[in-house]
């Protein structure tokens, strides 16, 4: 038996019990997990939004984001082996469908989703199927480890570019926008503007190493964009999933310049497309993370020096889990680990 | 003294009157014009909207689409000559922007268009910067030359993609539209799907080689294009300027697709962002025509076969352009040439 | 029992001999072969080359390119079934190098080949796995079914480029370089110059839509295409495999231009690398098939119209292997199938 | 008048001479030079080798490279002033050619090389057309403006790619490989391993940021890199015109891999192309710099921090212009700065 945070019936909350462990299959590992990480998903499970009403179907261990150690290989896995340090990719592929069968595994027909879809893994033990397994270095930091999913989805949005002496935009500082400033920085932007309307966010933008963090409350994040480059900016990575950030960032942008397109809207939204094309723009809608063209590409920026560790401001054990989503609402935070 | 159409007074239609020949600056050329043909914008200049009202300064000539000769050259031209059959590009660009020196002069920050801010081409001579001169083949057709500006807008819009083997979607049977119908066809799609609302435009997209002509107000597009390719489109080249229309032709992709926008909206578009983000598509704002890129484009599909005669649908002499006006109006036209 | 064309013995020569149906395993498909079609490779192997002898273990069924029905399905094949015409991927690919894990299949780490590494089509039935299978329309010409290999290449090759309105040099008319000249075709391009030096192939050149077809022996190929073009080549798709070709066709191109290499030479070849730095070429080396990018593109081709049936030039019954191999071995035929 | 070096007669050497001050073209500015530095090509016309003899009409002011101020602005000259710290592109392209007009400006058919074709800039004064005129930040290093010409080669060759995360092989670390070596590290580079035979070289390529030196007349520089990176090199920069560095740098990548080729070779290369297939590299033959496009991005590159200044190592006066060929002669230098 082991303790799992499961949703128990269809409403707010989860409940902390008392579960079998995981039996696998034989192309799955199981994994003792070490560290999990809270992603606005698991947040929107445990507030129970529209979304996760029509899509979950209790009971369900939630969770995807973790580091963990195999302890147990079914018997068809190959190339893994028992006491490795691991985290995985949460998105589990048809393997048969165009996308798949194209290198485009990110936007598969038929995925399913650790912690949505199959239990997941905020629990002592989780059943992983060995094709998504990423293996970590046992000397990097494993709270990192932990939150490769949502940097995978920074990494995504990011690379769609090449950042090298660009001016960029990145308007929402959450985790994955903070994620961005520092890959920006990393890859030689010539500056980064970031805005936000949450101070605690903006001081971590500050901090992972934006040039300016423009309050979109009090300043006109456009005007300062123009103002300090003379033509406006070469790139923009929207994360906010705000109509009015879209928009001053649209605006911030010179002739010619490029999108990137993460953070969700919820809701129709209504844009001067006019604009896009009087100024020749490229939008990329962006989509989870390349599987694994993302990932080698993470790994890389990480060998490479990249420390998005600033971004992990909490962690609580998974008896606090009422405090940590409690927190989570609150937005006084980034990412937050629960330690089981 | 030549025959011109010119706005004179600030408000609707056109006057034809007896003006001045012009006279050339020495990087010029003067050329007289055989045909010309009526564009959008001469349309709004003629109907006088707001645009109008806020751009031009009378008296102006208007029009910016020919076929002519040269018949004078300024004292510094080069590489030009007296007789030549020619067309020419209308945007007259600075040459000292970020985007004139990198190769991007239709996106230049400081230009002038034939027609709208300088004197245009509805009339017997006109004097043309040398560097935007296109000279024609003589063995081409001379009606084909006249109207290069807006084939080359959809040259820009369709080659931003490889439309080889491709499913495409069209949506607006406009000329623009119809000359993408037809480079979709000579590119070797595997199959193009145009739609419209308008039957004299429906049918033209026929003849052009669309495989299926989808009215709009009758028939859904998305649901037709997932019917016959079972995963959706590749490609959509939106031509139109309609909210349903994009809508539609977004609904009809598959995930991963690309998207031209060049139809004006002139307004703020309410969309499905998060469609796009899920969808992982990418959407290209197209202006103009790349300066001379697509020009050579243009002249190599012609070369290779191209046929868009079927696009000029009426002449009119230069003393019924009251009759031609009327008849872009109603909408039961395709390209209207003009001549002297 | 079954008829088989295999290798016996290390050395020269096929044995035609009676064998045991292959048994499959839970995820492999048994396929009834309708059609076979000889590579150039089975003819290294029947010429027994210094490659065959380090790479082929006798006994060893030859034979990867096929047309066939599938009769039988192993348990674990999802997304199969009995009774359908496929073809197959001949190239097995691990599923966990890098490359395999990012959408490169076709460079993977630790590929085993049909019928080099482990037993082919030359036979009544063979094993192949389920994930390599590739279903062909019911309506579709069978002999271009069992073709899809080496086209595969051609479109990859190809299609590295977008050829429409391109002038693209064809150097090299074996049956690869002939699917090229009807690719090229089919994208619209605007002229193709297809150089060989051997007659027969020369013709199916002409038949298959090349605009110029020029005997290297005889004639200048870069003269020849400087004079038509006025500036040189957009594209070079070197199948040849001759240094005296790919030397001519890189003179033949304009600067900028844009190389893909198929055709191997066998050795080391002695180039000016100083050419291509100053004409600003790229060179793209060209491996396999995309898997199965380049699969899903061949169909869109082929459902487009493609018509590559002419490159089929021979067909013979198993039991004619010898005179099939001497055919292929004189030159004087383009694709030869084999009918068991 | 003024003092020039000048290479008077067909031969060996240059003089310093007195000789009038340029008189300027109506597009022209006067530049009165601060800071000269000595290119490879200065020295193959001092040295007086086959290129220089078949190139080069004595009597002829020598060098491109410099830092000056416009002190005489040619009457058709706007949005540049007297005063102005510049440095300028020393192509002058015809503006006419197929690619002038398509943003090709690098491979311009009838280009005019400064100090080759028509009188440089080791002289007190030069008359340098406007349009070529790139204005330097008066806060800037002077010295690193006058080596912006080669800067940019680098830049242009380095950006071919997108660096981030990216193994990087630069073979040849003359001033150009090591500009390359700096800019790799500032993109975000994961590892970079730069090769020379040269010690003086190689400790500036250590300065400079490699992270791994290798002095390839001792050691295996493939072997290197896959020891290091398990799977081989993402790109290789090759910058040294050498077969054997060629060689190594090809074996030292990974498949799928591409190459920057900007090193001339002088002579035929005998390669493996087979080589170059099988692993499905792209090489990119590059040549000079994109007018304006990579001018651009060096200035955002400097701006963002990129320190280059340890490449000069050298400086003299112009009337110790002897000694400075000597040395660049010697190799035991890099950059050399020649000061009126």
């Amino acid at each position: 038996m082991m303790k799992a945070l499961q949703k128990r019936v269809a409403g707010p909350g989860l409940e902390l019990c008392e579960v079998e462990i995981p039996s696998i299959r034989p192309d799955q590992v199981l994994v003792k997990i070490e560290m999990a990480a809270i992603c606005g998903t698991d947040l929107h499970i445990y507030n129970w939004d529209t979304w996760s009403e029509n899509r979950i179907r209790p009971p369900r261990t939630v969770g995807h984001e973790f580091t963990g150690r195999i302890v147990q290989l079914g018997k068809d896995v190959v190339g893994l082996r028992e006491g490795m340090l691991v985290t995985a990719e949460g998105h589990f592929t048809c393997g048969r469908c165009y996308y798949c069968r194209t290198g485009q595994g990110h936007i598969c027909d038929d995925v399913k989703i650790l912690g949505v879809d199959v239990d997941g893994i905020f629990a002592e033990y989780a059943a992983v199927d060995a094709k998504n397994i990423w293996p970590l270095k046992e000397d990097g930091d494993p709270a990192v480890g932990a939150i490769h999913d949502p940097l995978g989805n920074a990494v995504h949005a990011a690379y769609a570019h090449c950042l090298t002496g660009q001016n960029v935009v990145i308007t929402g500082c959450g985790p994955i926008g903070l994620f961005c400033v520092a890959l920006a920085r990393q890859a030689g932007a010539r500056r980064i503007f970031a805005s936000d309307v949450n101070d605690y966010r903006m001081d971590l933008a500050k901090k992972l190493g934006a040039d300016y963090v423009v309050n979109a409350k009090e300043d006109d994040l456009a005007a300062i964009v123009h103002q300090v480059t003379g033509i406006g900016a070469d790139i923009l990575l929207e994360m906010s999933g705000s109509r009015q950030a879209l928009a001053s960032g649209l605006d911030a942008l010179r002739k010619g310049a490029a999108v990137s397109l993460l953070g969700i809207f919820s809701d129709r939204v209504d844009m001067d497309l006019d604009g896009v094309i009087f100024k020749q723009l490229t939008l990329y809608g962006i989509n989870g993370r390349r599987i694994f063209d993302t990932w080698f590409q993470m790994e890389a920026a990480l060998e490479a020096g990249l420390d998005v560790s600033p971004v992990i401001t909490h962690r609580f054990g998974f008896e606090e889990y009422e405090e940590a989503m409690a927190l989570m609402n609150s937005g006084r935070c980034s990412k937050v680990l629960l330690l089981p």
